[in-house]
């Protein structure tokens, strides 16, 4: 079962060609990976604070099926496909509602660094844990 | 009494400076301001479809007074504070939850204008009469 | 022979991380190739306005190798890597200025479509011939 | 004489409105005075490094004249109208190429704080007496 968190269209989403800007997927996909840990009890800010440590995307590969447009309400899914010591692979959708249809899908490779050197480092256990529940 | 609309902080919305680009308040703001007119019944792309007008932002006036960072959950408002035929002046705030604090705050001018050519036109009375209840 | 086109980085492309936000990178992509087609003589405003057609980014994939920063000059190339008749694969660099140092590397697939509708169409044929010498 | 920056309009700039984003003038506006800042020696990264301060936009408030469209170069301009110890406020201008016509103008505030605290602290001296001239 995928995560699922909801995400509207704005003026600040969309391009001259009359749709969402495609870059744009990478933010919307980024807050459901973000709400997806929030809702596992894990907070980025907080956990920098603690552990001096923090998730950085190394790869990002995605394909835009149909455009959304203004006022649109997408939900964007996020689930584990992968996961490394020191990374993982999540794979994430944009469906339009309602209805469902996919507008973009696609995987996100992040990996744990030291927030201070961003040097790769072990992901804590607690939260591999939690995201393989 | 001002509509209010919650606005989370993501990795999107901050800089290096390791707090919110204050350039994005203008978006949280915009966030705002559309969800108000959805809530009366006006949707900005069916308007535009329907009537071949839609809103511009023609004057953006912000004071920063406190930073807003990764994971913050800020409280948007939005009040009419000026209504004329073929602007309106919108008061705006963000305010850090919980307590309430005063991140930014300022005011909007939008005037309407046809999609076609960007001419000034005078507002829908149907949405005029809307945002002054 | 790539196509280079120099980016500088400023507090806009940053993140609370202290480095550039990874969907900016797209962004930088798309100025290099939007510089390489208007040095081909390519200007996709009047081509849209004269064509009623556009390129959309369909397929995007990138590694993010090291971090750029605040103040960082990058050049960033754009080479022809495949060619059909709806759709192309633009392979793209962000190299780090002075020495080239590797950053961001990936593929962008475009295709052509009439603004109007979206559908795929055939990429102008004169647009073809001047990407592929 | 204000400084002045070339800025190029790129989808990312634009909106579904046709237009640039008008939140977008406040990044062009920025990259001007980055640059104004870099052309007197000021490296703004640099700076952190080295003093642990920075600039903070405490203020903006901007007219929109007349909307860019993708592909327009702008000319920013960047000038200093007000200096204080710890603000200071630049007064800019994005102008259509060829011809000057004012598409936005407005007034920027800017103060200098310690990056740690973001406590406001006076403007290094050599900063202001180079910004002055």
């Amino acid at each position: 079962m995928a995560f699922r968190f909801p995400v509207r269209i704005y003026w600040e989403d969309t391009d001259a060609g009359g749709i969402v800007f495609y870059a744009n997927y990478l933010k919307f996909f980024e807050r459901a990976r973000t709400e997806w840990l929030r809702s596992l009890g894990v907070g980025q800010h907080d956990l920098k604070e603690r552990t001096g440590g923090m998730f950085v995307v190394s790869e990002t590969s995605v394909r835009y099926l149909q455009p959304a447009r203004l006022d649109d309400e997408l939900l964007v899914t996020a689930e584990l496909q992968e996961a490394g010591r020191a990374s993982l692979v999540i794979r994430q959708r944009a469906l339009l509602q309602p209805g469902g249809a996919e507008l973009a899908a696609g995987t996100i490779r992040i990996g744990w660094v030291e927030a201070a050197t961003l040097r790769p480092a072990r992901i804590p256990a607690m939260i591999l844990e939690a995201m393989k529940q």
